[in-house]
């Protein structure tokens, strides 16, 4: 029978010919994932249930990068239960301080996942990979608990939802607006478990940091997955990175969509959404007269090379606003390290900003930028929930590196345009 | 009368010709101080006492730098408050997220301190500023409240001990293991109240930064203030930073002294102060049975350009101990961008360590590298008291840039020579 992208690797990792929506599965996972919030239950849990091995010790994979460097002593005794866990059991793949980086820009960036693969991680945003053709997705810390010693966990095979996308993006327009866009058209329950497939033309107008943004915030959609058509893009970026073999899974032709989405990128602009749900698009033009207390520039969704590139191409040769704070913060060591090496750091200094090590850090609440009652953000981040980067009386708007740098040097909600091109 | 330099400082504020030990005078300031933790405490006090007015908005300085970037909302809410204070009363020197640094380096690079100044800081290591022949001592929020209204405070006069320095310093040990040395001399109420006056023929084989550490810890013998005799390396220094007349206060050779202490350069060696006071002096070559999981290299102690070039001369070519981290904090934007420019950042990253934005950080158990329980780490910060960088059966030991750079290498405690000449 006829598969989707999703439908295939799930098949094809459950050692079946084929699977349908609906369908429970029992699949074998090419990694598990945790962090330095979610692993230490999984931890406990690993060990509740008395496993005494993990099922491969390159493929289960640790990253402190939540509350680390660690911001509490919660945080500390985490850290240490996560790193007592992988000396025990030899964790190749165990990332600290001076090796971490954000989970979900880092696992791509070592090839610790290709295309064709699944894996699950305990962390909502574990859907980026499906940027690389890979299934991603986010698990509770019980089941990624069970993962770790099994290397396997069981799925509901996701019905799925076909973006078809042609065109290709306009000046100032990104990963970010696209999927903005997206949620903005669906809204956060549009893709409700399903997979969001992406092909088409306008594929190849994307680049692979577009795409991956683009996965990311899959979930806020509240898919299952979000995935990309291999195609050289993604060839382009997993070659040097990944040294197995892997396999590029197309969607048959005849595939089942419950819906198709026409996805046309010269028709997206600039865009925000504002509090305190990711649906709530609007065009960056429209929020001249919204004052910002901060700007946040970095994490899982956007904190990768080129979204430093498209920032610090709008503050190069400009000043952050009077009494404005604005965060950066590179997702790698490798990034940060560019940064510097490409003089977007110095770029970013002369303007005001200030450089962070990486951290997922003010994205979820958790320290390097929190909001106090009345402030506002303009934020790369993924999520703009109530309280979600500080006080439940403040106001987090999500947008674009190009967006957010603009923001940062006028005081306000800003089109890139408005500040490039005056 | 024959006064020291502090007496000939305070007296000329005072308006007084002469003042002697035990007086009680008032005196006028030239800087009123305060940081993100004791600001917001301070204003609440000055609005409480109806002061509607600072006595100079260039001379009332707030430096959010211990918990900044913001790590909580309290932290935020903090922030805020001093933020607004600052608007009202368009004070000049308000250093928030993009300007800030630690307090203690930034007040000297900015030229806000001079020699023969008088200032009060609500925070312990104001005694910093001795280093440039100042008078400058911490104080409490609510003397901060009076003061930036006023512009004036009380001191009770304190009694003076003389620190004779003679000699010059041995390869690797600086002005850190030059206080450290101190203190386990003399106990850390060796000089309750008294001022530390330095003087003597060592003194010109002292650098600035040397001095600024060495000041900064008066605070950890007990001392009122910690005080540097002005010569040309203060100069050189103050040049091109400070554009306002300034005097140079120096003790009558008759002054009096309740004691002189002897120091002899030549006789110190590299020094780590074990758990859990400053006092417990140690040879840095007695460490080689103490694992360490952390080590942290900053503060307003040690963060310094001349800081960052000692550690980075360790570090250089050479790795972090597996498992260990290792935190660089510059202490304020310039010495952040000059580690930058001079490669030292390079020489950081390509080591294994972290840079973080300057920030007070984990020095007081603030952020950026709590402890956990069990876990010891070697830091150049000041206070190594029970629970000061995280849980309470944690362990810090205190040390000099080069001993934590080196530590950092072995993974225990290292004297800076074992590393170098291996």
């Amino acid at each position: 029978m006829s598969m989707t992208m999703t439908q295939k690797i799930l098949a094809h990792h459950a050692g079946l010919s084929e699977v349908r929506p609906g369908q429970l599965i029992r699949a074998k996972l090419d990694m598990v994932l945790g962090n330095d919030i979610t692993s230490p239950v999984a931890i406990n849990e690993f060990e509740k249930a008395g496993f005494d091995q993990v099922f491969d010790k390159s493929r289960v994979v640790m990253i402190m990068d939540h509350f680390a460097p660690n911001k509490d002593i919660k945080a500390a005794t985490q850290c240490k239960q996560c790193r007592t866990f992988a000396r025990r059991f030899d964790l190749e793949n165990y990332y600290d301080v001076g090796r971490m980086g954000i989970e979900h820009a880092l696992v791509p960036e070592k090839g610790l996942i290709a295309p064709g693969e699944a894996c699950i991680g305990a962390d909502s945003h574990t859907c980026t990979y499906g940027a690389l053709g890979a299934f991603s997705t986010g698990v509770g810390s019980t089941d990624m608990a069970a993962a770790m010693a099994t290397g396997e966990t069981w799925f509901k095979v996701p019905a799925a939802i076909r973006v078809h996308v042609t065109g290709a993006l306009r000046p100032y327009v990104s990963g970010k607006d696209v999927i903005l866009h997206l949620i903005g058209r669906i809204g956060v329950d549009g893709a409700l478990y399903r997979s969001l497939e992406f092909s088409g033309p306008g594929l190849k107008n994307l680049t692979i940091y577009d795409r991956l943004t683009i996965s990311n915030m899959a979930i806020e959609a509240g898919a299952k997955n979000g995935i990309f058509a291999v195609d050289d893009v993604t060839r382009a970026y997993v070659e040097g990175r990944v040294n197995r073999p892997w396999t590029a899974f197309e969607a048959d032709e005849d595939a089942e969509y419950e819906q198709t989405i026409e996805l046309n990128l010269d028709e997206i602009d600039c865009t925000v959404a504002y509090p305190h749900l990711p649906e709530n698009a609007h065009s960056a033009s429209e929020g001249g007269d919204i004052a910002i207390d901060q700007v946040v520039i970095g994490s899982c969704t956007n904190g990768q090379i080129a979204d430093m590139a498209a920032a610090a191409a709008v503050l190069k040769g400009r000043k952050v606003a009077p009494g404005l704070r604005a965060i950066v913060i590179p997702a790698t060591p490798a990034v940060y390290r560019q940064c510097m090496q490409e003089g977007y750091t110095d770029i970013f200094l002369d303007a005001g900003c200030i450089v962070s090590t990486p951290t997922c850090g003010p994205c979820l609440g958790g320290y390097m930028g929190i909001l106090a009652a009345g402030e506002r953000c303009v934020s790369t981040t993924n999520r703009n929930f109530v309280g979600r980067m500080g006080h439940v009386e403040s106001e987090v708007y999500l947008a674009s590196p190009a967006v957010a740098a603009a923001s940062a040097v006028t005081g306000h909600i800003t089109h890139p345009k408005e500040v490039m091109e005056a």
